[in-house]
């Protein structure tokens, strides 16, 4: 790839996330599911403008996944993430098992390799915490009971996703699939991340207190990016995720007295690569593999709505599992649980890049991704009507809860 | 290259341009010239821990040195440019014409082609920004005359170096070297600069515009990415130099009432991204080549030494140009245009990769830069004394004169 050719790849990419984004927000959607079209429409199976296949985009977009993973660990805060009650734990773990379970049998019964349906299911598991904090502020329903569950065990969820994405990957690299391996899967990657944040909680205040130090300017920025790539390298070499690298590094600056300041120059650099993940992934999109007329299209248009249909049903249905809380709408919290996104996607990428799903499956397994992405929303706001007094309130009143904390990064 | 590889490759570079540039800060030299070193330690000739022919590095190190332009033309204003005095226009076309003239001749006397002759010339030319501004800055001596002149030579010297590089990468794309075609293509240079200015003022502010009122965060960031793309592709594709776009797009934002804005969200990407640009170019010294003992060592050390002093000597004689200027030290102004950095490395770069250059040649001329840089400061110290009054006044006394703008975005 010659210097012209990237950088006319970059043009293409920016200049469609940034419009396919902004149609998305004005329809009241959110920006990431613009991204996703403008990749179906300037990638493979409609202009093949950009080709999502190549080495260096390719890189690119990873690197863009490893900062979207940095700021999402940045905008968390681990006492905050402990003192999640009961309730966001149960609903995760039954959003986590639920549609494992049902993937799982689906895609067998379908005659699937145990392999590719414990896949299916790892996709159908993770929720994202982007989506619904977003049209949770936009209703003014960010103080709610409601509010506080699902983004608890949103957060919950990403970390099981991650761990579950480390077992699919080292089991995709031929490893057998075996109570056993997941256990010393998921063992390593509890591992990791506690020692991660052990070693990363002792080091990350020295560390940040010689960046400030030194005489070179933008030592702040260095400290976290050389963290990044340690963490994720060290996560990849240990036999876990590189995301979950990326994702312990944000945890730990997100205890430091620098957070924001991190966190101020993280944005813009986010900005211009998280988007060339979500326009890469799109472009991987062939819609042709749906046309009905095409024989086994009918089948693979009825699958993707079955599956979409069992992805919207399980989370639903965990948002009803804490029985014992009474006074608050269980439906809206199971369906504020239904979009899947970021961790999803990723899993489709490993499943495209592995060799596990064919370029249909892959293109199926994104559609479904942005089907719950788009339902969302619609049924949220039947279920819960805008808190207009909320809505009244200046935008600029300071947010510092929580809750307003892990929604403030969020793009 | 996999994903493991790249993160290991930037951790290489990040850690080495950090830990290097802050000794030779502490040693009271600019920073770039210790990311320089960091790549010789890292790279071919030595550790060989990074492999600076990669395509993958090649492409980031590429969009560093865009970035680079594109902050060094957003620190600059053309108002001020063009209010430049005479003498900074005489000292800086004296600083081309000179170092052009001797190393051609040098080079014609060693038997070397026209094309490569014209080349070593054009490599002495340009005067760095950065290094003369930061060693004045730290002697306190920014707001004298000999400063303002010095600083406004290697403006206009920065931007005649760019004119230089596109006629050498045209005729090195096999155009005959001949004054019809350095004519034809100083003007396509000069009528893209201007056309893109004139085009960039008028729709630079309603973009801008257009960019706040998108519902979607970071349009700030992302519209001047996408300028620094399409100005840096078309400048291309005109037949003229990717980085002209890139310094054009940053002239243009330059004059926008957003330019602090996006200077402060460009300023974390080009910390991570411009000392990819020197690590990789250094990377590529290979100090064997310089063994004294090895045959032609000798000649190629006494070549180096050579060239240096040629490309030391011009440029003083250049800061005597102004003959009429009397109570200002024109040795200092001579000094003062001595060390050639970025775009010296640039040419340097490109003769390399287009095979104009081998390997002992392009050691020797990065060798020469980085004996411009580490020359100037310690000659400069000699003649002008720090002003310890100016020394004395705090840091953050505001600094809003065009030469204070020239110094407060160079690394």
């Amino acid at each position: 790839m010659s210097l012209d050719q990237l950088l006319l790849a970059l043009l293409v990419i920016w200049v469609s996330a940034r419009a396919f984004g902004e149609i998305a927000e004005r329809m009241n959607q959110p920006a990431v599911l613009g991204e996703l079209v403008a990749g179906v429409v300037v990638g493979t199976g409609f202009l093949g403008w950009i080709d999502p296949h190549d080495e260096v985009l390719h890189l690119l977009a990873e690197m863009g996944v490893l900062i979207l993973l940095f700021e999402i660990g940045l905008e968390m805060r681990l006492p905050d993430l402990l003192r999640v009650g009961g309730a966001a734990t149960l609903v995760a773990l039954t959003g986590v098992v639920l549609p494992v379970a049902a993937g799982y049998a689906l895609a067998t019964a379908w005659g699937a390799t145990p392999v590719a349906a414990v896949f299916l299911g790892a996709t159908l598991a993770a929720t994202s915490v982007g989506v619904t904090a977003r049209v949770l502020r936009d209703l003014g329903r960010l103080a709610s009971t409601e509010a506080r569950v699902i983004l608890g065990a949103a957060v919950i969820d990403d970390v099981l996703g991650l761990v579950l994405l480390t077992l699919v990957t080292r089991v995709l690299a031929g490893e057998p699939l075996s109570a056993l391996v997941a256990l010393r899967i998921v063992t390593i990657a509890v591992a990791f991340l506690v020692a991660a944040l052990l070693i990363g909680r002792r080091l990350a205040p020295p560390a940040l207190r010689l960046a400030a130090r030194l005489h070179g300017r933008g030592g702040l920025i260095a400290a976290a990016a050389v963290t990044v790539c340690a963490f994720a390298f060290v996560a990849g070499q240990a036999g876990s995720a590189a995301i979950l690298g990326a994702f312990a590094a944000g945890l730990v600056f997100a205890e430091t007295d620098r957070r924001a300041d991190i966190e101020r120059d993280v944005r813009p650099i986010a900005y211009l690569f998280v988007p060339i993940f979500f326009v890469v992934v799109g472009a991987q999109v062939d819609l042709r593999a749906f046309n009905p007329l095409a024989p086994g299209g009918w089948r693979l248009l009825g699958g993707v709505l079955a599956v979409l249909a069992v992805a919207i049903a399980t989370k639903w249905a965990a948002g009803l599992a804490p029985f014992w809380l009474h006074g608050i709408r269980r439906n809206v919290v199971g369906v504020g649980m239904v979009p899947r996104g970021e961790v999803g996607l990723i899993f489709a990428q490993v499943g495209r890049s592995t060799g596990l799903l064919d370029a249909r499956q892959f293109s199926a397994l994104v559609l479904i991704v942005m089907g719950t992405t788009f339902v969302a929303p619609l049924l949220l706001r039947r279920l819960l009507p805008p808190d207009r007094d909320a809505l009244a309130r200046p935008d600029d009143t300071p947010r510092t809860g929580p809750v307003e904390r892990l929604v403030a990064g969020t793009s």
